[in-house]
């Protein structure tokens, strides 16, 4: 079809949803869907970040917002394209509140996946560019006050004067988010238990890398250089993290550990108790983000025998690396990432390791992954003019509910592509999963945040039996100077690794607040497959991650850094609504919540 | 003409140009060229920055340099535009060394300038984009060396072994160098007084923010991102480059002071004496670079008297801010930036303020500085494609010899449409001037570096006679209370502040190495214009700046943060030749040396 027709198809769609949500009394709007349809919302109708799924859902979230959303403008962006999805397109949108892109897919004239988001508000836009600030007052000014004077002042925030918002962990998660409300104007704290910025990652075991690549992985404002390693070490990411938060004119506490935290409704903000560097502080935010990773506190398993046991043993998290352990015996129990990575390095240095492996791994050749699954983000795609903006929208045009149909045949494929890499796993009693649905890891890491390996060189060492592996058992106990397996086997140690996982998220709620917000709550992360280790019922979006929760102030930050830099625009947004004091009303229907 | 026609001449030319250029024995190359004529080379045929005016010296170096420097591959890039300046074009090169690339304007057919740039060495390549590292090793690597541990082995560099570059100052200079012989493998070791990196701008008087707008600033590498202010502050500078220096991975010794340096021709290197916080180390590099910024030490004016004031009396380096002067009579001696600043400053606090003019100064509003004279470096530019390297190179392919018809009409410009602000300075009896020929503030920097005041306020002050003025007169001396000028009268005052500028770059040639050295060396900076401290010969370049001197391993580096960025580029290149032992005949001639 021409490309002038295919505009005609899609601005025609396109003024059709915009008359159909105007007035007060949207019309016909879900007769612009088809029967199976997915509208993706940021905040632009809703104020939170929802899929709603089929024409009932739509009809209903248009009846209940778009009278006060006050969506308009709608204008294509870019040229319409004919793909296996459909007819997509790109368009900008405002609402009252402000501006905004979307997306949309159609199938035969009607809409099969629609995205829209919230991303700026109308007169708190970021001052970037032609809007930038002037850095100085030109002119005379009596009693200057300089950029330097400013940011003393800033470092009384939570002394003088009380932040709106309370960031804790200075993560890149916390720093990132930080950073956007800084450039919105939302005087915004930071807490961290760590000394320096990029101390969390300083004090991982020593050959730690991000798994994730460059293109990937950049923070918000200011990208990676050109010259960035594609798999950033840990201490150089902590390097970063520390000049990021200079950068940014982040107003941060280090060495602060945060003791407990209540709301009180009726005054509308928190009290929370830190310790900074010995000194306890009372602050009052009103809004409470826990940015403490995306794992909660670590899983170590109870065993009998434990208090008997001569060797080292230690959860993964505390493991130092493997200089210590030349010549030595060492069981690394379990058999993800960081079960891998530990395990390799000790044999790096001359350990003799054996991995226990109780349940089946997710594994997946990191060159394969970053061609076949993360092609958006890559010197390609920014040849082929893709920015990583515009890859983060790309990948919110697909709900959750449609991933599992475009993954299946990039996992096949990568089953085929590297079939003798599995068969070497199989040969040697590795047990592989792709996912209960074989829809790999790019539906594993939401749905549950774990059960995978990315491999950088660990499966050769199993698969050559260099590493040891016990699979189809579990941990049973320790003896003096061995673990037993839950088939009766014993393994002699020197070291037992418990590379056992994190609890969730929701954990960090339950030690900082109460057992009782975090039960309201609910869990964090997964978005109700009824996979393993993600129940139902089905929300479709990432449970309480970036968007209210049931608890008013609270809210929920983390991820991987791709997914930390896109949500913390709409994380800030909402925010910055809320300090404004716009109206915000939050779209909620049973079910939906959390 | 259309396009093609356009691009049929440039591509013809250029191709005789090649063809002439070829064989053991070039000729014809004077006939390519005009009358008035001008080859501007950066490397590619000369290895060292030189222009050769007219078509004698342009056969002449033809003649001595093409067949080694072994250009090849000329071919267009972009688009031929006929312009004021002829038929205008770019295109990239190859030599037997490397790549770069040219610019050339053809009137009537022949050649009225060519630029000719070699940016980057065959085989010593930036690593960056698609060839960045990969910031690991997949697999399986007994003993692997982390990022951390080859940091720690860096840091050892100038103990266990030797750099080959010793770079004198962590400033934007020094910091930008380091950073470029960083990403080609070259050893260099930055020594700084100060205790943190950025602590030279951070000790300057509080109200200071950079005169050049932010787009022209951008260090090499890491580009200010978009919410920079237009004219950082002074402490934000310092905390930008000390972060700079931690991401850029940059070998830096703080706390450096450098006590002294000698050249040993027979064993081709230095001997450098620093004390390191405390500890005095000796260096042995190959090269040494002197980044201590493009003044020299501060210029003192010895008068009668200065020993019976009772007063504070401090040059403008030593200036601490007016905060202490409140209520104070000030005398500032200068009328120059610094002058301007500090005068602004003082009565910012309350003081009672007199200027003391002894000569004319060229005085530009920032305002239209910024729209008329930086239009390549702003929002505009960048919108229109023209990125900042690309706006180096624009600016590179005039030389100076043709920079006067170029500046005259802007400046014309400038008087015309802020007649009215220089009218108001000449009526309080301020000394105006736009350069002995009219050339304004774009040749008197690289003349004189001096001499000038880009106006954010203090002009308005000294109209509207907030600030006091006395013009046409200079200091003779001081009592115990009071600046005596040259005219007999005198100024109570409680402060005098020296804003009387700098020596020469050489004065740290001479300090740091020998008076016999910097005598030799010669001056830096200037062109031999033949205008007030800059006298000639013509050199056509500025003098000693980043190319070979004749003072052999000695090289100067600096200005401002734009010559910082783009020559750096031309120098770190000049040292990894030399560093990798290729072949490298610097092209002189009798009169062009420094």
């Amino acid at each position: 079809m021409p490309s002038e027709d295919l505009k005609a198809e899609a601005a025609g769609w396109l003024s059709t949803l915009e008359r159909s949500l105007s007035g007060p009394e949207p019309k016909g709007v879900a007769a612009l869907f088809r029967e199976d349809c997915h509208w993706r919302d940021f905040l632009a109708f809703t104020w939170t970040i929802v899929t709603l799924d089929g024409r009932d859902e739509i009809a209903a979230m248009a009846a209940a917002r778009a009278a006060e959303a006050g969506a308009h403008g709608f204008a294509l962006d870019g040229e319409p394209k004919r793909t296996a999805g459909g007819l997509e397109f790109w368009f900008t949108l405002s609402t009252a509140a402000g501006r905004g892109r979307g997306h949309a897919r159609l199938r035969e004239g009607r809409c099969w996946t629609l995205l829209t988001t919230l991303r700026e508000l109308t007169g708190h836009e970021e001052k970037r560019g032609d809007t930038r600030p002037l850095g100085t007052v030109h002119g005379a000014v009596r009693d200057r006050r300089t950029w330097a004077d400013a940011r003393a002042e800033d470092a009384r925030l939570g002394l003088d004067r009380q932040p709106y918002v309370l960031i804790v962990g200075g993560g890149q998660g916390g720093l990132g988010l930080a950073a956007r409300l800084k450039q919105i104007g939302v005087p915004a704290l930071v807490v961290d238990r760590h000394a320096r910025p990029g101390d969390a990652w300083r004090s991982r075991y020593r050959s730690l890398c991000l798994h994730d690549p460059v293109w990937f992985d950049h923070m918000p404002y200011l990208p990676f250089p050109d010259h960035w390693p594609v798999f950033t070490p840990k201490d150089k990411m902590g390097d970063w993290l520390e000049a990021y938060s200079t950068i940014m004119e982040l107003d941060l506490w280090s060495s602060t550990a945060c003791r407990g935290a209540r709301y009180d409704a009726a005054l509308g903000r928190w009290t929370v108790e830190v310790d900074r560097d010995g000194t306890p502080v009372t602050l009052h935010p009103q809004h409470l983000v826990l940015a403490t990773g995306m794992s909660g506190k670590p899983n170590l398993p109870r065993v009998p025998g434990q208090d008997l046991f001569r060797g080292v043993q230690h959860h993964s998290s505390a493991h130092p690396g493997g200089e210590a352990f030349a010549g030595q015996r060492c069981v690394v129990i379990g058999a993800n990432n960081s079960a891998h990575d530990i395990a390799a390095d000790l044999w790096e240095h001359g350990a003799d390791v054996t991995m226990v492996q109780r349940s089946p791994t997710l594994v997946v050749r990191s060159e394969t992954v970053q061609r076949l699954g993360w092609a958006l983000y890559s010197e390609a795609a920014l040849r082929a003019g893709i920015s990583v903006d515009d890859a983060d929208l790309i990948v919110a045009s697909t709900p959750f509910a449609v991933l599992p149909q475009m993954l299946k045949p990039v996992v096949q494929r990568m089953k085929e592509e590297d079939a003798d890499f599995y068969e070497s796993l199989r040969a040697v009693g590795f047990m592989l999963t792709f996912g209960e649905d074989e829809t790999g890891l790019g539906l594993m890491y939401p749905r549950r945040g774990s059960g995978y390996y990315i491999d950088v060189g660990a499966s050769g060492l199993i698969a050559g039996r260099e590493i040891a592996l016990r699979s189809g058992v579990g941990l049973a106990g320790l003896t003096e100077d061995s673990v037993v397996l839950d088939d009766g086997s014993t393994l002699p140690a020197d070291l037992v690794v418990y590379a056992t996982g994190y609890g969730s998220m929701t954990t960090w709620a339950a030690e900082l607040i109460s057992q009782e917000v975090a039960d309201k709550v609910g869990p964090c992360w997964g978005m109700g497959s009824g996979t393993a280790r993600d129940p139902g019922p089905w929300i479709g979006e990432l449970r309480n991650m970036w968007k209210p929760t049931t608890q008013e102030g609270l809210w929920f930050h983390g991820g991987n850094l791709a997914q930390s830099r896109h949500y913390s625009r709409y994380l800030a947004i909402q925010l910055k609504a809320r300090f404004e004091g716009m109206p915000v009303t939050v779209f909620d229907r049973p079910g939906l919540s959390a």
